[in-house]
């Protein structure tokens, strides 16, 4: 796995100088929206200089044959050439010094043919030049924040909305279209998309945007990672820096990964895997392109702050002028789970003077269309609302566009949000969006357009505040430590008593069970268990043992484990008759009673170990409740982990139900991380099911273990 | 509870002649827009008279001073005079004959006072009279198919795109929201908002819409249902009728519907009661009031038809130019678990031979921008696909507005529609909506505008023909019937001994019982049973007897229930030193191995007596994993309703799980839902749980049963 640090990329989004190669004056070619993009929509300082071999000049400035008859080496250059012309054109350029190519070229492999063997070239420039390469196949890149355009779309100057997001996509089409949402006020610095991936990718742009000025929320549209390690640093980089990232993952559905496959080249991985790294470290999952938008607007208007578990989740006030447009978003606020703020007596006394008897003045608040007399207790009213100390946002939900009576108080919200920190959040409900939408939008309080995905993201919001105290900023992921093993060696499975030998060796409690090779042998080994015991086959050939009538429970005296012994030899031969029996392991019977939990470790080849807890046997099929997290685990991030599934009132003592030994079992959590991290990549995967967690103080303990090895 | 038939509404809609009461020379009256939007943004052809005794005339038309000197009785009434003139007018409109009165006005006891007993005069009024009352408190209506305006709303002729969808909402505000969902092309041809339903409820609207021309499927806002008869009765007219009714409900969290309550004075009832409800009588609900107009535009395009489980589901195509947008709708599809149309080999070979070879010719499909260089491609490759006999419906997401690049994809787009019956349904994914949008608009084509939203709005599409297959025309709700017992009577628990033998004299069986008094009665009873016993503890006070210490399971010799005797007085008599103790229960312990469900019955105020199914144990609290259905209930809804449970993989038989004895348990179900039925509200609530269902031909039933009775 290649993992080589991103360069500092400041310089690509403002370079110094620029060649364009394949510069025309065909304004509707490639090269000719790109140098109109340049020079007549771009505030772009930088010297600029054109290749054409077949122009003396475009316009005013010369053209030169190739870069190397350029009057100075540019820092980057732009491709606007075909393949056959790109390639050679960016070995000189490697050769000459250029820092950054950007190269708009597609024919690089999408489609098969020689473009692979270009593609290789290119690699071989970066590898043995550093010149960093950002496509090919890639739409260019429009740092908006400085006005500036590497880029041949015709959109360019459409679509400069200064703002706080920074923007990283696979996929030119869906990046527009996020750009697009400038038009409802949504303000995007700057935009790669990264194409074929070839040097650059999602990662090293979303390290870049961590140290770019005036980003301060990343959002990330991806449909694979490649490079897990660069992708994990790059994030890990903007966590420290504080900027929240937010994703768009496509490829969550075998239809959708299939498709992504066929218009990629990416690994898109598993849906879980990725969504469960995307929690632990930080990165705000979104279920729509429209969400990625949301969320990360909300998140750049309002920092989240550190929310630890246990500690109150921040209040929302609702604040609107119809009863039942309060009560449908006062609905989808309550079915978030969010909290509406339980108002100071100060802020409901001006409330009760300034709105009439009728209103309702408890959160959520409906002014009622009396406000609409004297638009001032809009202003007056909503910024008692604001500055009530339980309130960390006001949710203003409008359901109408009507006209002037709407531009009316939109000028008192943007008025009142002039005077108060406290983010107001309008979301626009109305498919018109006339005066009062825009008064909004160009007041820097662009709206949300549907309650459900508004609620949504502020739930994303109040998460995220959560995830910022609970964050460990010295995780570092197995994933970024060498491997300790060969990739290539040969898969083996241990068997039952192997694995539960290596896990005891490595200071791991599990109840100790005993091969007897014979009849005899398993009653005697029965007998000093002193205590009921159980059975199961030993045999290299089968892994689900209980499926073949392999397990025998509950045996008490010698009788019950003679018959076990013949009835296990009897079902295994007639399910497998081609099985090696080597004869059965005998170990004590847990407690009744016990929780019959799952762990299981998994390799993701592209985000490396991760361990997975889930309610065992049968239910782990049916209610997929489960947590996963990378490895390794801390006690916090165990504990973290038990408290993520659904079925964890089960452990903390639910009705009727004895307390778990829950602290055993985060020991055990964290020891089995340990175990496969100090093994590297020599454990392909584990899978403890169960794991018998008993009662406070009795212990949790794997009763069977299955380890595949390299 | 009252529950009157609904009359024919008809001419509400449309009378032959109209009184306003109230009438205005102002304009920005109430009375001057309502007469404004009747003669001059309306097409209204009946008599319009004027009532105002401060005017000679209004424009041309004379003023009477009261409903009484009108040349004739109208044949409705619109009163927009404050309660206390509006009373005694509506008493004289009763007197004379009127049909229908529209009242605008406010304060029948929304705020308390006086308004409580206008309120109860008019109910007066309607019920000796006969005349329907819509309103109090209510907008009016808005007939837009026939461009008809009974209202006072200024916003009346800005919207007025005819169509086929019905409206009927409880609140004003949220209406018309849904009205302004005109602007992006979704058609509603009548709106009522139902203001206090001091008379007319949202069920009367349904149910004349249901027999209104031109209105295909009925779009509902409900905060609460007042009369759950009436309200039953409209639904199965609207379905009896083909018309789907799509449903958003507000009132679904705490908040929600306390803030509900607290602006109107509607029953709200449980959320969870309300959508079991809804989905039995095929009531699609949605999640946001957005999701109301897309999904019930969408229902008005595309007929859903009978598909039967067992049969697969329709199948979609995903049609796109761009690689990354087509990813992400297929995607989608995939989460929501819709079904990708494989295509025939003509169609394949079709898209072959137009398209490139880079292009995704198979579902999902990306022309690639290809196509843009000929969009007559566009044309001939979407109506192909149309024509794929697999296909149902197309689903066109369009990422991006390019401006006239875009409208030239929309002008093709319409023109394929115009030549298939096969809906193409257009995701407009940008901000942006310009002349591309427009075209798709007014071929009466409106996008959808989210593709999460669009794709669950395709899901309830499917699902909706689903219950059209299963549906059962005959099912008449228990809550029709009338009641068999008085509700005021008290409410009394039966003892677990009362409550199985009520079942068992019903002919359910239930696992013999035997009530042993004593100790040594105890040890007699369990030698009887001829193997093991339980024991539990026989007292009228205690409900919940394992959470007290009172039951012991798998007893099977003297010994055992001996102790289990001691156990359990010793237990209970330290948790419950004032319960009364009248011996134990003795009964057969199930076998081992049994499946554990619940089987409830509890009774809504406003929807009848429901049943609820699901796992057992512990699992209910955890995963909520339950359904419900009003009763009665037949074998084939006993059968959906445990497919619908995500544990029903445990009762067809799991991995390593025997199959259980399903049949035994529909048994059950149906004998329950007969026995609750026969009794009406005799019984208040019911608790089986557990029901032990064993393996197949071992049988179902309850092992405990709470009745609580009047």
């Amino acid at each position: 796995m290649e993992s080589r640090t991103a360069s500092d990329l400041t310089r690509l989004f403002n370079p110094r100088s620029v060649a364009l190669i394949g510069a025309s004056d065909n304004p509707s070619s490639i090269g000719g929206r790109t140098l109109a993009n340049l020079v007549e929509h771009s505030d772009f300082h930088g010297q600029v200089h054109l290749v054409n071999a077949r122009r003396e000049r475009i316009g005013e400035r010369p053209c030169y044959p190739s870069v190397k008859e350029l009057p100075e080496v540019p820092e980057m250059v732009i491709v606007a050439v075909p393949a056959e012309a790109a390639v050679p054109a960016l070995e000189d350029c490697g050769r000459l010094g250029v820092r950054y190519a950007v190269v708009f070229t597609s024919g690089f492999g999408e489609g098969g043919g020689e473009g692979i063997e270009y593609a290789e070239r290119l690699r071989r420039v970066v590898a043995e030049t550093g010149m960093r390469i950002y496509g090919p196949n890639c739409p260019g890149l429009c740092n908006v924040n400085e006005r500036i355009g590497f880029t041949f779309s015709p959109s360019f100057r459409h679509d400069l909305r200064a703002g706080p997001i920074g923007l990283v996509t696979q996929g030119g089409g869906l990046g527009r279209n996020i750009m697009q949402a400038m038009d409802r006020g949504v303000g995007i610095g700057l935009w790669a998309s990264t194409g074929n991936e070839l040097d650059l990718q999602v990662a090293d742009f979303v390290e870049a945007m961590a140290d770019t000025p005036g980003i301060e929320v990343i959002a990330m549209l991806v449909e694979g990672i490649n490079d897990g390690p660069r992708f994990v640093r790059a994030v890990q980089h903007a966590a420290a820096r504080g900027k929240p990232i937010v994703a768009f993952k496509v490829g969550r559905s075998e239809y959708g990964s299939k498709a992504a496959q066929s218009h990629t080249a990416s690994i898109t991985g598993s849906a879980e895997v990725n969504s469960a790294v995307f929690r632990q470290l930080g990165i705000i999952e979104v279920d729509d392109i429209d969400e990625l938008a949301d969320t990360a607007w909300l998140l750049a208007r309002a920092k989240p702050q550190p929310n630890p578990a246990g500690e109150p989740e921040p209040g929302f006030a609702v604040y609107c002028s119809s009863g039942g447009t309060t009560a449908m978003t006062a609905d989808a606020i309550g079915l978030a789970k969010l909290t509406l703020a339980p108002f100071a007596d100060g802020t409901t006394g001006v409330l009760r003077e300034l709105l009439p008897s009728y209103a309702s003045i408890v959160n959520p608040i409906d002014t009622t269309t009396a406000v609409l007399a004297d638009d001032s207790l809009i202003e007056k009213t909503l910024l008692a609302v604001c500055r009530d100390p339980g309130v960390a946002m006001v949710v203003l939900p409008m359901a109408l566009d009507y006209g002037e009576v709407t531009a009316v108080i939109s000028r008192r919200v943007a008025a009142a949000q002039a005077q108060s920190e406290v983010p107001v959040v309008p979301i626009w409900m109305s498919e018109r969006t006339g005066e009062g939408y825009r008064i909004l939008r160009d007041a820097g309080i662009a709206p949300m357009r549907s309650v459900s995905k508004g609620v949504k993201a502020l739930r994303r919001w109040v998460d995220y505040g959560r995830w910022l105290a609970a964050r460990e900023p010295g995780f570092r992921p197995a994933l970024l430590e060498a491997p300790t093993a060969d990739a290539d060696a040969p898969i083996r499975t241990l068997t039952e008593l192997e694995g539960k030998t290596a896990l005891r060796d490595a200071g791991i409690h599990v109840p100790m069970a005993q091969a007897a090779r014979s009849r005899d042998e398993a009653l005697s080994v029965a007998r000093e268990a002193r205590g009921p015991v159980v059975a199961k086959v030993l045999s290299p050939d089968i892994q689900h043992k209980s499926d073949v009538g392999g397990v025998r429970l509950d045996l008490s005296d010698d009788a019950a484990v003679g018959a076990a012994w013949d009835a296990i030899q009897a079902a295994v031969r007639k399910a497998r008759p081609d099985a090696r029996i080597d004869g059965v392991l005998i170990e004590p019977m847990a407690p009744q009673g016990g929780l019959e939990l799952l762990v299981g470790i998994s390799r993701d080849p592209v985000l490396g170990p991760m361990m997975t807890v889930g309610l065992g046997g049968i239910y782990v099929e049916i209610f997929h409740d489960v947590a996963r997290r990378m490895l390794p685990l801390s006690a916090g991030e165990a504990k973290a982990m038990l408290r993520e599934l659904q079925c964890h009132p089960l452990l903390a003592g639910a009705r009727g139900q004895p307390p778990r030994d829950e602290a055993a079992l985060v020991r055990l959590l964290v020891q089995v991380s340990d175990f496969v991290v100090a093994r590297g990549a020599a454990i392909h995967e584990m899978d403890l099911n169960p794991v018998w967690v008993g009662r406070e103080g009795e212990g949790a303990y794997p009763l069977d273990a299955v380890i595949v090895t390299r």
